[in-house]
């Protein structure tokens, strides 16, 4: 049997935890001395969820966190600078547990698991996620999406590359194209986020809750699952 | 062994047509007596195409189809409306096939194969689709959230619930939600044509061109298979 991950592994999703969402959502008081940054991400972070949009003013995001809105230019430089930092800060700040993930003395198909619950925690928490890479990869040739795309996109696809790699190297997953992969998990993991129109006018579905969410992971899981697994006998 | 389908059904894609890309890309001039609306229409969608953008004005969509602006609004009442005939085109214009594709004399497999290469065709050759759809849906409370969801997502929803139950019916397919499947397949299948600001930037992909598309489907008609099919001694 393979040892626990550490803690912070652990910590991902082990399906028992509580929903962090909302998190720290309509809450304007601050612990004295946080840096205006984070105190502004915050407030632009809790603008977005409760507005169901990302179009927010400085002067919003300003009011929210008892900061100028001069802040804002000075910290971030514009919108897409503060657009940045949003995304550096949700899902960037996930990246040093995936790494601990693909280091784990783990089974690939458990790190896979806890992969596929760990970025739809991602867009649980933060839903705006989606909007904000729209916004700033838009111009394919754009700074935006050169930033997205590295700062993003790389190094979750060679994190899942190195569990594939695994699992065929355990002799439990096919062979696979990474960059295919790539595209039909993340797609298939963010679209219940992204066309939250159809769930509301479609399906009837409100809101994502988070049973919805586990089963919608556990669904993606499955499919994944059963394409890469190899079966007994073959 | 089954019936062949229609010459329709066939046509959705049959591994063996030249790809249908660029449509009438670039092309100005009209036999005379087309209804002025699709002028237009094909004068925005060979814009949209060619820039790989929807930002265009109603002067260029009017100067490329050489009639006069004022029409655009005559015809579409703004950029909306535009934007919902434009998806009432492309995509609602292909749900007559995907009637026949469920109603045709083929086994459950080989439509979901059909309906997976038909989804990724359509994001081939109307590249803009994605984008057309969330500018209208954006605002999940509006009538354009509603319009994409009533006429776009309902229809495929109804017909892969069909072919999911004919599926299981004939004991090949297990039993699935078909609200999470609709997600996870419309994610998997339009990721990689949204999400070209990372084929460019993280897999040094410049273009998604046929061979791609046929790849692609084929990888994730390999999930949903994989995971759909019930398999022998089960």
């Amino acid at each position: 049997m393979p040892a626990m991950p550490s803690q912070e592994v652990a910590a991902v999703d082990d399906g028992r935890t509580p929903p962090a969402r909302p998190r720290k959502r309509g809450t304007t008081s601050r612990p004295r001395g946080r840096h205006s940054g984070d105190v502004l991400l915050d407030a632009a972070s809790a603008l977005m969820i409760e507005r169901n949009s990302i179009t927010i003013t400085f002067t919003e995001i300003a009011a929210r966190a008892g900061l100028n809105s001069a802040l804002i230019h000075y910290r971030f430089g514009g919108k897409d600078g503060l657009f940045r930092a949003l995304i550096e800060r949700d899902v960037g700040g996930t990246f040093p547990m995936l790494a601990d993930l693909v280091r784990a003395d783990l089974p690939a198909v458990r790190k896979l698991d806890l992969h596929i619950r760990a970025i739809t925690q991602t867009y649980f928490d933060h839903p705006y996620i989606n909007r904000l890479v729209a916004v700033l990869a838009q111009d394919v040739e754009g700074e935006g999406a050169r930033f997205v795309s590295e700062r993003v996109v790389r190094p979750l696809h060679e994190a899942q590359a190195a569990i594939l790699a695994q699992g065929q190297a355990e002799g439990v997953f096919r062979a696979v194209d990474p960059m295919l992969f790539y595209f039909s998990l993340i797609g298939a993991c963010d679209h219940l986020f992204q066309a939250r129109y159809a769930l509301k006018w479609a399906f009837a579905v409100g809101d994502i809750d988070d049973t919805l969410r586990r089963d919608y992971a556990q669904h993606v899981l499955g499919l994944l699952m059963g394409s890469l697994m190899v079966r007994p006998g073959e």
